[in-house]
This record gives structure tokens, C-alpha cells and sequence, in this order.
């Protein structure tokens, strides 16, 4: 291919609130653009390199034996209530109807549609076990977006479903995939870790994410170094260090305090004491207006998606004071107990005797509060872990905190959307049998980002040969010199001959200069320079290395 | 792959809805799988077709220059605004808001976005011409779905926009995409004919139609034997005959008529005179609710494309009972003349002296109405040719309608595009200049769809090799015997260690006899039977012809 005719050429500038290293390279190199906030176009460069990741991923699954087929992406918002997930989703669905009035969804994931496929086909056990799979667009109705295409609103993912006749087949397709996506990320040149992670909407117990330690990213990893555990922030466990239990529980008071005294800082101020000294209160509401407190200790913080999971509320969010107006209450007098909610409480409240709080009105408060003794309701893990807390798996390290991108996920299901959405199959003895299900995907459109977040340098992406968009980067300098030209022309025709991928630089109104440059930014594994200075050689250089060497065109097409 | 573990296997019967061949075929062979009214899903034989084509049609593009990229699709209300198509379209554009309250739409058509990557990226003569191309879903919220994926509400589509500087680059650009169609067409077994065709909403100048006259579906095309042209029913011209030329020119008059006479037939009834000679008046009303009247000849019929054409309206519906009254007049009584409405009338009407009707009150009506003297307005080519019209091209012979299926469509779009969105380029004197834009597509799926129905007999499908999701439909007969399955297996696997693409009917539980059924509906090219009978060889039959043949294994891999 010629520079000078490729359609979406390297650009100077980028938005300033372009932060990932990835995002910027993409943009400035002409791979993408984004057309209105999170919708991207993949230009030429771009496609290419997208359509190699597709290859991969699409012969990996199937050399597990997964079956590529294709699903639509607008799907009837009926399967979607079968399910159940029409209301549960509803902050990201993207819905409309239709002109003959049929409610449609923009699928943000497969997982309804899929099952509405097994029905149709899965009829005995000789239709089991099997594993679909399609790489399809996707639209998810995020408020925010970020990194480029790290978290888009139409985004590309592979998703394969597996169909099983018990947990013990189910856990078989889940290695199988697992084996396949490692194959894929290393093709493709990505390291990634496997990470405990939460459920979240998808439903189902176990769940796996494999996540790209890059660095940057919207993901928060906790590591044991000791053992090796390894989770999502979401659903990392820690243990709960005893703060003070040596301590001798005292009597329950209601003391003077003064009216300024109400938030934690306030608290410190007035009592110098540390932090998980004190109680906090943090009130969240359901999509149905139900309120919940979650009673925690002062030096934590409320992780949503364990709350979520403890209360099994798929939609929560934080109260506002017109909430806190309904409950007959407000902002820093929210108490640890006996308000018009439902109470949940942290592990962490266990291990704290006389806690200082919890009952503010205007001018008291409550000293020697202790859990058990003055409130007594649920406990669960429901606070976020911090770097330096203990490992809830060895207990023998602190947990560390990294960040990443999370590019695949896989789900052990089960039988939640089997039992929703009613498929099962007939045994050999004829009886029905309620099928075991797995979910699994990439996001291909966020991991062509992911691999230049982890392939690059200061001046531009660094492209692992399996997914660059060509081979060879010819650069033309000194064209306007006839002999040059000629040779130039001839060493891309040889190559195209090979049938090698080779992007010739002819443009003849920039500087060397540029044309280097822009080699770095678009990042082809091999550089190819012909100059009056190489005369009839050609002198090669990897991206990634120092190295020059002057080569004869015969060498170079060995 | 084997065919006991290929999820989608053929079904026995279709829903009573399912006309067209290609549909049957493909539903029940386990290729498609409809999800809701005009949502498809292909399955795991489906997508292997389909994937061919892909990868066909990327090939030919390529080859005449085309750059493959991805545009979104879903994109933002506002692109479609500035080209005025967020209205004009607004009957199968499906719009929704985001939930950060973005105005949205699920893409019917690529132009707008193209044109805003263009403006992007073409910036002087330099970055010109450039034709850029992807395969990417489309969604079109279609009132009315039809023949499984010949009209569905998403379909898959590739377009293809060239950006030239002038008319005459538009015209190089347009027979190179014509000569890849013609290549692309070629190669998956659809004969075409190239049609004259309506613009409709695209706008610009020239349309082309590739047609496969398979004898059904919904495009209608008039074709004359002598001079050879071609059209779709929407834009078909004929010569309009004279009719009673001859006859002398009377006197305009009222007449008595009974009251029930208002119809074409009762005229008939009451006259006994031909169709002809009747004035009809057709109402019609745009999206402003404002009214036009189409005046033609008894014995035609309005053609909604050419009335708007010859309007210049990209939207008009019949005028309702109520429109009617609201204008003053109802059904039967829409006078020739003289309504609160804009008229148009037929070039027909020249055709023909001293009409009959035209002013129907309650009792009275009028006679030798002649046009240029009663009623003076407009006329235009806005009814429908039949067959057995004068071809208006070297008006000797008559036309004929035949029915087909459009497959491709190529547009001149010109500047209307580039004048809308302000889209040029500077040229070599540093002036701007406007773009020349042409549009160009092939509904792949739907291309899927017409190759089944240019490709069967009675007993299925009969892929061209090209397309067909496998070379070889191994059926093992008799597998109860250890050694025929020994056979089948060395087979099999033989075949699949060349590469080639088998699938292999190892079912047991079924009989011969719907094995045989199977193959015939799969329509594989290559039927290999292996069973008691065969021994150590292998019968090998075509799916088109009759001829068996029994051949070694070594010589089958040759």
C-alpha cells in the first residue's frame, strides 16, 4: 500500500483529555477516530490490525472446538424480561421501538439470545456439550467513557456460550476456553493475570477476568505476594485486623458534642483519636426507593459492588439529601442504628470495642457503642480492601494494588438463566435436565488498545508482528532523486510480489524527518529505508531495536 | 467438523409463512434462525457462508483500490441532521436517546458518517480520489419484512463511498466499484443484470441496481427484448400511445349521472367505454400534511417513486378519508381541477381526447374534458409501466416485467452530500473545491439469500463451490459395522489433515434415507458416501449432477 494514498494519515495533535498512552498513539496514528463520545471508527490502519486480532481469537476458539456462528445485535426486549435483565440492566440498555411497535434492545451482551438459540436446537444429551461463539458489535450506554477504546459505548467483543449437561462438563468448557484465551492474549502479545472477580449483572457463582497490568486503566487488581491471590477490587477479601480488642468493653453513654462536630475530619478535630474509632453511616437506595445503611467503620469505604452482592440488589445508588429528607434525617446524622432502613454492617465493626458515634443529634453523641451490645444486625464483607491490608487468603502479607484493563471475562453461569429463561434436554432415561451454562468474552475492540498500552515507547506503538498492520514500513527518502525512486519502487514491488505486507512512505512533500517519525509512531515491525546513501541496499531496522543493517533485496526476501 | 456436533442441524418443517425457496432451504437447513420479526441469526453453516462471501467481496474491492475499514453503527442524530436525512428518512431511521440524553441512531446507511471521515482526512487534491469500504450491520426499521433475509430489519450490508475531485474521477471510481461487483457476483454463482434505477433518499444524479432475475422476490424490472433496456418498475419510462388522436375535440359539458356512479367500474358499467378514457385523480399528502392531486388515466396507476421524483418529495402517503374531507371532497368526488391542492398530472393525458368524468358532483359529471383546455397544469412520468408498454427507448417493441431480487446498488451522489456537509478539498492553485461523491453497496446477507434461490431444485440447496461451507458432506451408511466406521473415520481424517473442508455425517441414530435428505438440502458440493456397499472406496457424487463414482481415497485426495 502506498502512504500517500492511505485514507486517515498520522495527525500532530490530540484532545488534551486524551490520558492513555494508547489512545493517543491510535488517534495520532491514523488507526482510529471517534466519531461522537465512545463511537469509534476503525480506519484502514486500524481494520487491519482489528481484523488480525479477529482471526486469532476466532481460530483459537475453534481449535477448542467452539463454533463461530452470528447473532443479531438488536434483539427483542421479550427475551430480555424473560431473564429478567431488562430492569436490571436498565442503566446500560440502550432500548427504542420499533414503528410496528415492538420493543427492541441494542444488546450489550448474548447471553438471552444465545439461550433462545440452545432452545431452538438443544433438544437430548447428543446435543451436548456445546459452545457457540460470534464476534459482534456491542452498545452499552455508559455515562462515562474512557482511554480511547479501553470503554467505548459501541464497542466490538467475541462472546462464546457453552451448554452442558451438569457442573462437571461445564467446568470442562471452562478450561477449554481459558486454554484458548491464554493462546490468544499470547498471540497477540499481551500478558495478562487471572483475577477473582464479581458477578456482577451477569448472574451465575464463579468468575474469572483476565486482566492486562498496564499500569493505567479503570481496574484495581489486589495482590498477595506471599500466596499469589489475586482479585478484582470489587470482590478482593481481606483480613480484618483486631484494632483494639484487649481493650475492656465500657458502658453505653450519650455525651455532649459539640453542634460543628459531624463529619469524620470533624471527628478527629474534636477527639484525636484514629479513624476506625469511629462509626460511619452511608445510606444507599434500591430502584424500587427501599432504603439500606451501611454501618462500616470511620477508615473505611463502602465498595459498592460487594454491598450489591451482600444484599443481592443488582441496582443500588447513594441516597441524596432529599433521601435523607424522607428518612427524617441528613447529611452526618445518620445513625448506626434504628433509622427507617434496612442495616448492614462491615466484618470490620467486630473487631473495634467502644466505638465513638453513631447517634448524633444536635449537640450529643454516643461513646462505648459496641457491636452486638447496642446494634446487632447482618455483618458481611462489604468494604473496599486498601493497599497495605492483610491477605484474607494466607493472612500472612499486605495486599498491593495495581492497575490494569480488564480484556476477558468468563463466567460459570450455571443455571440461572436455564432456570429463568427455561431450557433444559432429555437424558438418556428420557428426563428432562436443566442445562449448565458458561458466558465468556473479550472485548476485541478494547484489547487492540490494550496492546498498544503495552507495546509502545515515548515515540509511538511497538506492534507484535502477529497483529501489525503491515510487516514492513518502506521509507522513501531523497525521491526526488530518479535512482533513488526507482529503487524504492522496485524493492516495494519485489515484496508485493512475495505477497509480504509492505506500507510504502512515498510521499515526496515531507522531510525525512517526518517519515521517521512517523515509522516510530506507526510502530510496523520492520523498517525499510532506501536513500541515496543506501544506493542499491536496503537498510532494515527493527521497530523495538537500535540495530541497522544494509541489506541486498535477495537477503531481504529471504 | 462432525455433523452429530454441529449445533443448528436441519430442521423438518418451516413456519406456513415461509415463501420463497431460499428461505425454506436455508431455515430448514440449518443455516438462519429468525429471533424476531426481521432479526436474523446464522448459524454455525450459515456463518461459513457468509463469511465467504465477506471475504469475496473484501478481495475484489481491494483489488480495484478500495481501502477496508469500520465505521460505527450507532451514530449521532446530529450528522444526519446537517445532511437533512434525519427527517427525510425519519421512516426507517430507528432513533433513541442515550441516557446522557444524546440524540442516536442505529445506522441505515453509512454516507453521513462517511463524509465526516472525510472531512477529517481529505484535506487537498493530494488525499484524492480515495474509495473506502466496510462490511458492517445496518439497521432499517421496515414495516414490512420479507422472504427470511431478503428484506429484514438488520441485515448486513457492504458500502462503499469514493471521494473524487471532479465528474470525471466520480466516473472512474464508479465502473471500478461496477467492475468488482460484476467480479464479486461472478464468483458466488448470482447471474446480474445492471437496471436503471430511482434515486429515492440517497439523493445525487445516476443509480445503478444489480438485479438477479430469479423470478420472484419484490423488485419488478421492465425489460425490452429489441433495444435491450432496463428498469426497475420505479423508474421504468414508456411511451404513452395516442389513444383517439383522431378523434375531433367537442364541447365541454355537464351531464346528468346517477349518484352511483364514482368509481373506475361503474364507469364502465355506465359508459362502457375502456379504462382510457376516464379521468382518474389520486390524492396524496407530504410530511407538512400539505396535498397534491395526481391526475392520469383510467387505465393506469400512480408510482409513488416517480410521483415523488417528479415532485421533488421525499415523503408522500395516500390521502385518507379523512385528508379528504378535510379538503373538501371524498373518495369518487376528487375533481380534475380546481381542489385546494397542488396537481400534477400524467403525460398520459395528452394521449387522449374528449375525456369522460373528472368533475363528478352528486348527480352531475362532465364530458370531452381535453387537457389543455379544461385543466392545464404539469405533467410528468408518475404512473407505473406495464407489460406490454412501448419500450420509450427505441419505442419498437413492448416491455416485459420480470421479478428479481436487488443485490447491489451503485449511486452518482455528485456534490449534494459534499454541498450539505461543506466537504472540500484544496486544489493545486490552493482553492477550495467541492467533492464528487458516489455510494455504493451489496446487502450481503441478502446476497446469501439469492444465491440459494438462484441455486436449488426441488430437494434444497446446490452451493457454488466457492461459497458452500464445505467442500465434502461425508455420509457414513451402515456405522453399526466397526469396519464402515473404521472406513469413514480414515476418511474423515484424511481429508481434514489435507485441509480440506469436510463435514461429516457420523449421526447413527438416523436413517440412511435422511442422511441422503440432508445432503440434498445442505447442498454441499460434494456428496462422499462411504458404507458396506463402498468397501475400501469411496463414492464420491456431485450435488448438481447424477453420475456416481467409487474412488480410492488416494485418488479422492488428488
Amino acid at each position: 500500500m502506498l502512504y500517500s494514498e492511505t485514507f486517515g494519515k498520522s495527525v500532530k495533535t490530540v484532545s488534551s483529555d486524551t490520558k492513555l498512552a494508547s489512545h493517543s498513539f491510535l488517534v495520532k496514528g491514523g488507526f482510529i477516530l471517534q466519531t461522537a463520545a465512545g463511537l469509534y471508527s476503525f480506519l484502514p490502519l486500524g481494520y487491519k490490525v482489528l481484523s488480525k486480532i479477529h482471526t486469532i481469537v476466532e481460530e483459537e476458539l475453534e481449535r477448542e472446538g467452539v463454533q463461530n456462528l452470528l447473532m443479531p445485535v438488536v434483539t427483542p426486549a421479550s427475551l430480555w424480561q424473560e431473564s429478567g435483565r431488562y430492569e436490571k440492566m436498565d442503566d446500560i440498555i440502550a432500548k427504542f421501538s420499533s414503528k410496528r411497535g415492538h420493543d427492541l434492545v441494542l444488546s450489550p451482551t448474548h447471553e438471552e439470545i444465545s439461550v433462545d438459540l440452545a432452545r431452538h436446537f438443544i433438544k437430548s444429551y447428543r446435543d451436548l456439550p456445546v459452545i457457540i461463539n460470534h464476534i459482534q458489535t456491542k452498545f452499552r450506554d455508559e455515562i462515562r467513557v474512557f482511554g480511547g477504546l479501553v470503554r467505548t459505548r459501541e464497542f466490538i467483543m467475541q462472546d462464546a456460550y457453552s451448554f452442558d449437561r451438569d457442573e462437571k462438563g461445564l467446568d470442562i468448557s471452562f478450561k477449554r476456553i481459558v486454554k484458548a484465551y491464554k493462546k490468544i492474549f499470547d498471540r497477540v502479545g499481551v500478558k495478562v493475570v487471572e483475577v477473582e472477580a464479581d458477578s456482577g449483572t451477569m448472574g451465575g457463582s464463579d468468575s474469572h477476568e483476565f486482566m492486562a497490568m498496564t499500569g493505567v486503566g479503570e481496574d484495581r487488581v489486589l495482590k498477595c505476594k506471599q500466596c499469589g491471590y489475586l482479585a478484582n477490587i470489587e470482590k478482593a477479601e481481606f483480613e480484618r485486623e483486631a484494632k483494639n480488642l484487649d481493650e475492656e468493653i465500657k458502658s453505653f453513654k450519650i455525651i455532649d458534642q459539640p453542634e460543628w462536630v459531624y463529619t469524620m475530619e470533624d471527628n478527629i478535630k474534636h477527639y484525636r483519636e484514629p479513624l476506625w474509632r469511629y462509626l460511619k453511616n452511608v445510606v444507599y437506595k434500591d430502584e424500587k426507593g427501599k432504603f439500606y445503611i451501611a454501618s462500616i467503620r470511620g477508615d473505611q469505604e463502602v465498595n459498592e459492588a460487594k454491598l450489591k452482592a451482600a444484599l443481592n440488589r443488582s441496582f443500588l445508588e447513594p441516597a441524596g439529601e432529599e433521601d435523607l429528607k424522607k428518612m427524617g434525617t441528613k447529611h452526618g446524622y445518620v445513625h448506626s442504628w434504628g433509622e427507617n432502613a434496612e442495616y448492614i454492617g462491615d466484618l470490620g465493626l467486630k473487631m473495634v470495642r467502644n466505638f465513638v458515634g453513631g447517634q448524633k443529634k444536635k449537640t450529643t453523641d454516643s461513646i462505648n457503642v459496641n457491636y452486638g451490645r447496642e446494634f446487632d444486625y447482618p455483618l458481611a464483607d462489604i468494604v473496599e480492601a486498601k493497599e497495605g491490608d492483610i491477605c484474607a487468603k494466607c493472612k500472612k502479607d499486605k495486599l498491593k494494588i495495581k492497575r490494569g484493563i480488564e480484556i476477558g471475562h468468563a463466567f460459570k453461569l450455571g443455571t440461572c438463566y436455564s432456570d429463568s429463561m427455561g431450557i433444559g434436554f432429555l437424558d438418556e432415561k428420557g428426563k428432562t435436565q436443566v442445562i449448565h451454562m458458561g458466558s465468556y468474552g473479550i472485548g476485541t475492540s478494547r484489547l487492540l488498545a490494550t496492546i498498544v498500552e503495552m507495546n509502545n515507547d515515548k515515540d509511538g506503538i511497538i506492534w507484535p508482528e502477529s497483529v501489525a498492520p503491515y510487516k514492513y514500513h518502506l521509507l522513501g527518502i531523497d525521491l526526488h532523486d530518479p535512482k533513488v525512486k526507482k529503487q524504492a519502487e522496485k524493492v516495494y514491488k519485489a515484496l508485493k510480489d512475495s505477497r509480504e505486507e509492505v506500507l510504502y512512505d512515498d510521499r515526496q512533500e515531507i522531510s525525512p524527518g517526518e517519515k521517521f517519525k512517523d515509522a516510530d509512531l506507526l510502530g510496523i515491525p520492520y523498517r525499510l529505508v532506501i536513500s541515496k546513501k543506501t544506493g542499491e541496499k536496503v537498510e532494515i531496522k527493527k521497530r523495538i531495536g537500535k540495530e541497522q543493517k544494509l541489506v541486498t533485496l535477495e537477503q531481504l526476501l529471504k
